[in-house]
């Protein structure tokens, strides 16, 4: 996206917030004051359902989009241990055979490994899984010459490291993480701590406690930076759910003793705090964070993705439980997005950026998103 | 089928006609003034879950079954632009590894390089399909020697043509016409027009403006002609409907002023008058087109087939606004024939004449047939 | 599984019998005196369809678990004729590129050749199976040497001949006896019968009729014997579920003339007589045949495998017509099973003793067994 276009971006941003027009979800969340887990898994189940009914993928089906989907596949199982996430688990890595995507220097391609690995810690049979093209990405990725870690991209997305914009994240970190575990190989740990580090610098705004998703939303105070109609940063849902859900997967199964694991304990407070000062009244974020009125309804990808980090915090006790209330305001928010038929509504399409949702749009991510949320809801008290 | 088979078809035929057993749709169409739009997009939904969700082909998912369900999934994307149509048009192309089916002489086996292009137009990401499989195929089919052309198949079927059998209409020449379109080279429009002509002069009856379905139901005068028990010739709804819709396909992507516009107009407007003067009462036509008595149902492959060929012929020009009626009609009786689940009965099954029907028979062609009806029905005003 | 977990095993199952909890299926049976016939088709194809949507598999869709469930499926489209099952076995066999899975000396491998064979007798198109992968499977299953056949496996399963355990009687020998029949090589069914008389040799119980799951389970005499809670012997339903139904499939394709013919004959009326005498008041068999108590709940794996060889009895003059009544019953029992969606719950997960099941337990071979009462019962006048 040139400057051009991001212009257009912001005036229709401002026509939005002028014009703020006001969508309901499917059917308006009923006030309740305790959440039956026997109704969330039912709620996860049919999501499930109907997204295995329904496969979607950007370019392939071991893209980001079917990554993210599956890490929300794995969690539901890890969290429920009913087989049947992990008989949609097995289903895809084999019929994918194991493989990642194929851009070896794209974070994206290796997000679905994640849910290979955790197959291969769960599901059972030796030598079912096959994690060769999984270690050959990770190698790759971190250890050859390209053009991003080189800094000779020219686009002013600012393509200077190796994870240029936020989304990534999610993709690889978890995933490298989640090997170093499973694999007892530490390297690959402090490999994922190096270059996380150099996405933090870049895009971590430590005032807002946000992450910009790439260098074009950095402000470099002057004229042509980025503003949200209201004149604020743009600071988008979803990118900062990437972030923050990431965040807590690899604290999840980052070591107790590892040594950077304070800098991922404070950074998760910082932006857990944050999400929970901006949430908006009935439960669910909207796609632009500092300027809700631009598209004035809940997004469920990037609130699937808090709603899960917070739960996840306050089961892991990184955050108080008198955030409770909140996360199962946003989990009956999120549920009164899902249609009757299971699948999950009001997903933001691929961006990089705020845009609209509608209570027909979805995404396999999206899905993914809302299995997250539920398997940690499922958790609360 | 030999001479001595036909007689026992007409046998059955003759059976049937004086038995003429009724048989009802699954539920009697209700008498409806207007069409409501998002019933016919629901209607549309439901019948493309419950194919995906069934999946059947008579010997490969790429074969013509599966290529003519997917021109009506293509359709329907084109015409409501809800993904749910893409997704299964991109999942289905990347498990076929965007092939088409192996024999090269033979137009079913292109069929399915209808919606390899279209999503290769619509799709969006650059390489993702991959048409050079499509292109050799074309290529093949043209260009090759093979004993159909060459006139020296001894098949009573009149095996002496590139496209002997009527159904090879919208097998082969749609995809030829949209291939041409999208990339730019005339000269498979033109290769078209030829052996479109080559078919039209064998089996097109100019008197009764419709297609004989192969060189067996072409009348050469003698008392071993095919006849229908009421003395008439054999002319198969599904067969017709194969030229029919594959006219208004052709037509969609033809460029206005291509010299040999004219004739597919002048013979789309000969067909659709014929097809409208012989629509049955209830607004669904039989399988067998002059001797509907024969089998006294209304047909869903053939009757959405014409459905579609008129709806489009009304939304662009070549038909008289004055038939939206009979074309409504047509819509909901073939509604009326879709299962609570979103099954499309009552389809023929595969086959080479007018054959019965049932309310839970079923095909993916079928499906597809019906998408293509309400993808342009949907566009009536 | 060694002795230090049988007894374990022992215990759990002393204190099952203590305690036994009875637990109920999903919603009561009702007492109908006749059976339904559509009710019964619309069963078998709401579990097709839910297990369709719903692919599992223990280490692969080429494995036993999916093999057993194809024969289920391929019985139900031998009894209804009912194209919809079909195109799920043409699906899976063309998915699966008629592969066996790869362990030749491993019976459970070769189980899914049950239903590509079906195809090939009843789908139709030439050259579409390819049955050289079974072919070769065969061959080398039967006629290489292994450690099995050799005997020099130190297991204390006793893995001293190639069927060694009595699930393997439904794996291998059906498929055995179809390939002969199918291929008119009646070599294959002498072999079959070989390895046959060492299992039943082996395995059978001829006081009790019943056939232990492999030697941990066969009494020597000593105070070492695998005892249930109530002293008998451990037999397992399911276990013998896999020989009672693999008898019935391997009677109904062997020649009436077979010279061992009366042998097989023989052996289902022996466990016919005694599958009926400890059939359980409410129709359905507990996991573990002579100590119910330990798990009071009706197990729809094993029940599904004896309800469908009871029927096939009945219908093939095997088996007395007085004892439809029973089998009647006991389909009811099985259809309670079922959830509303279609999934057919109340099935024992993998595993090779008794051990519970539960209202929502499920299995791609549960539903096989379903398929495959369902297909008979279907045929009792």
């Amino acid at each position: 996206m040139n400057k051009t276009i991001l212009t257009l971006v912001a005036v229709v941003l401002l026509f939005n917030c002028s014009t703020a027009q006001k969508v309901t979800p499917v059917e308006a969340p009923k006030v309740v004051s305790t959440i039956d887990k026997s109704d969330i898994k039912a709620s996860m189940i049919k999501a499930l359902e109907w997204q295995e009914a329904h496969p979607i993928f950007a370019i392939s089906p071991t893209d980001w989009t079917a990554g993210a989907y599956y890490v929300g596949v794995a969690r539901a199982h890890k969290s429920t241990n009913d087989m049947i996430y992990m008989a949609a688990l097995k289903n895809q890595g084999y019929w994918n055979n194991w493989q990642t995507y194929k851009r070896l220097h794209h974070a994206d391609d290796v997000a679905i490994s994640y849910s290979y690995i955790y197959i291969d810690m769960k599901g059972g049979r030796r030598n079912f899984v096959d994690l060769e093209p999984t270690k050959k990405f990770l190698d790759a990725h971190l250890y050859d010459d390209d053009n991003w870690k080189a800094g000779t991209d020219k686009s002013n997305m600012g393509k200077t490291i190796l994870w240029w914009w936020c989304d990534a994240l999610f993709m690889a970190p978890p995933v490298l993480n989640l090997y170093a575990k499973h694999t007892k190989q530490p390297k690959y740990l402090d490999e994922m701590h190096k270059f996380y580090m150099e996405t933090y610098n870049q895009l971590y705004d430590k005032e807002e406690r946000l992450f910009a998703r790439d260098m074009r939303f950095v402000w470099q105070g002057n004229d042509k930076d980025t503003k949200e109609p209201n004149g604020k940063k743009v600071f988008w849902s979803r990118g900062n759910g990437w972030v923050f859900a990431g965040l807590a997967l690899i604290l999840d199964d980052m070591p107790t003793d590892y040594e950077h694991r304070p800098f991922y304990e404070n950074l998760y407070k910082e932006m857990a705090d944050k999400i929970l000062e901006i949430q908006p009244e009935d439960g669910l974020w909207r796609t632009s964070l500092l300027c809700p009125e631009s598209y004035d309804h809940g997004e469920v990808s990037g609130s699937g993705f808090h709603t899960f980090a917070l739960a996840w915090g306050i089961n892991n006790g990184l955050l108080d439980k008198k955030h409770t209330p909140a996360v199962k305001k946003a989990w009956k928010a999120l549920k009164a997005c899902q249609h009757e038929d299971g699948r999950v509504g009001w997903v933001q399409n691929i961006g990089a950026f705020p845009e609209p949702a509608s209570a027909d749009s979805w995404q396999n991510f999206g899905t993914g998103a809302f299995l997250m949320a539920g398997s940690e809801v499922l958790n609360l008290d």
